[in-house]
């Protein structure tokens, strides 16, 4: 694996490990890594308590190119993600010029500039802004650590303008066989098809829908030859059960698979 | 903090990291554990590594009274849940005689205990059975860490079984305010709030909701005269604003809040 092409996200936020929010920012950065040939190592959440979020920065920032964080850069007493992480990197983290100068277009007089608001304008010496395109208060990169808001809109937005900073590997694709097989049955010859091909991942999924159990097994690779044979051997596979596929998505090119 | 009522996550898996799958056993998990007035105090997600596995479990296991894991612990190549936590505790991973029994009574005749079946009834020397009412095969408990499926309805029958046998502590409540005031502009009063009631967590959560942005704010606590009277507290200064508070949500007893 190169690690150059490598990422972690962290997730800030008391309101994920409480169970009052559903986190949707890990699958749209996941998914937007995938697309960029970046592979997501690793994601934690953590609560919004400085201790634990300078442990997984600094843990995180050293074993890949690229770390995330959502959460808590946001005007409240319990927005501690930006001071945390100046901490983490040993650094001030003072009023930034430039940020207050975008929190000033954003709200217009000098007397909307409540402390509070001005908040949002600390960032750690060293760092460089990250384009706030819905809110105003910007995100920062300080290193190779990427600090954006937790609302997901806002998350998005910001994540928009990193991409094209970042490198890019060939995209991961990825292939979907669905089939009424228990995975018990087709473990055994799915293993062989796996050792067949180093450079694709195959996963087993089982799921229930109305009721019943059905497998989706999952072929990932940035190869697209490779992952193109290795779905028409599952498929082959599946049908030397007796069964049809009952689901085919392919994203690769090639002969059809079915 | 009270470390017997603790507890950690980790979610095992290539599908969630890639972007594939949605995860929705964090919030399940993490709503259980408010409800038991256990805190749920890290998640992380790991792909289906060996040394990644190993390395959260062994880290995260001493830290909390209960460590959980989902996913890994079905028949396929890629299941390899059961025998990495046998190498966290440094502990043989054989054939367990309850579990193959348990297999046996699911498929019905020996014939059908293939040998990738078989493999859902190696468990790590030392660990006990939980019962998966779903599909047979069941979870295990090695000292405090709770092996779980991966697959949402299993896992959820899983820590029904389990929860039971943990600590309980008061049930964490949670009252929302929701406002349409920006976060900014109630910031200081509300840390005014936060720093008169020391149990009760106060979170400022902004968000989009058909193109405009609102604002809940969430206090959490086990404490249920001091959440109701903090709760009180935050729609006093929601009106202190000259605005009515757009939703009230309370689960606290008391006198009325509004």
């Amino acid at each position: 694996m190169d690690k150059k092409l490598t990422a972690a996200l962290v997730i800030i936020g008391n309101e994920i490990l409480s169970g009052r929010t559903q986190d949707i920012n890990i699958n749209w950065i996941a998914t937007k890594m995938s697309d960029q040939g970046i592979r997501l190592l690793e994601v934690r959440v953590v609560p919004d308590i400085e201790d634990a979020i300078i442990q997984a920065v600094n843990e995180l920032r050293c074993k890949v190119a690229y770390l995330f964080t959502t959460g808590g850069i946001g005007p409240t007493h319990d927005d501690i993600t930006s001071a945390s992480i100046a901490k983490a990197f040993g650094v001030d983290c003072p009023l930034n010029a430039e940020a207050r100068e975008i929190l000033l277009g954003y709200y217009k007089s000098e007397s909307e500039l409540t402390t509070a608001r001005l908040r949002m304008a600390h960032v750690p010496v060293g760092a460089t802004l990250i384009e706030n395109p819905v809110s105003g208060a910007p995100g920062f990169q300080m290193d190779n650590v990427y600090v954006m808001a937790g609302v997901p809109r806002i998350m998005q937005g910001m994540l928009d303008n990193i991409l094209p900073n970042l490198a890019s590997g060939k995209p991961y694709l990825s292939n979907t066989v669905s089939c009424d097989l228990p995975e018990s049955k087709i473990a055994e010859t799915l293993g062989n098809i796996q050792n067949k091909f180093a450079t694709v991942d195959i996963g087993s999924y089982p799921h229930f829908r109305s009721g019943t159990m059905g497998l989706a097994l999952v072929l990932r690779s940035t190869d697209n030859d490779n992952l193109h044979e290795a779905t028409r051997d599952v498929v082959d596979m599946v049908r030397s059960y007796g069964v049809e596929p009952t689901g085919i998505s392919v994203r690769t090119d090639g002969h059809p698979i079915v």
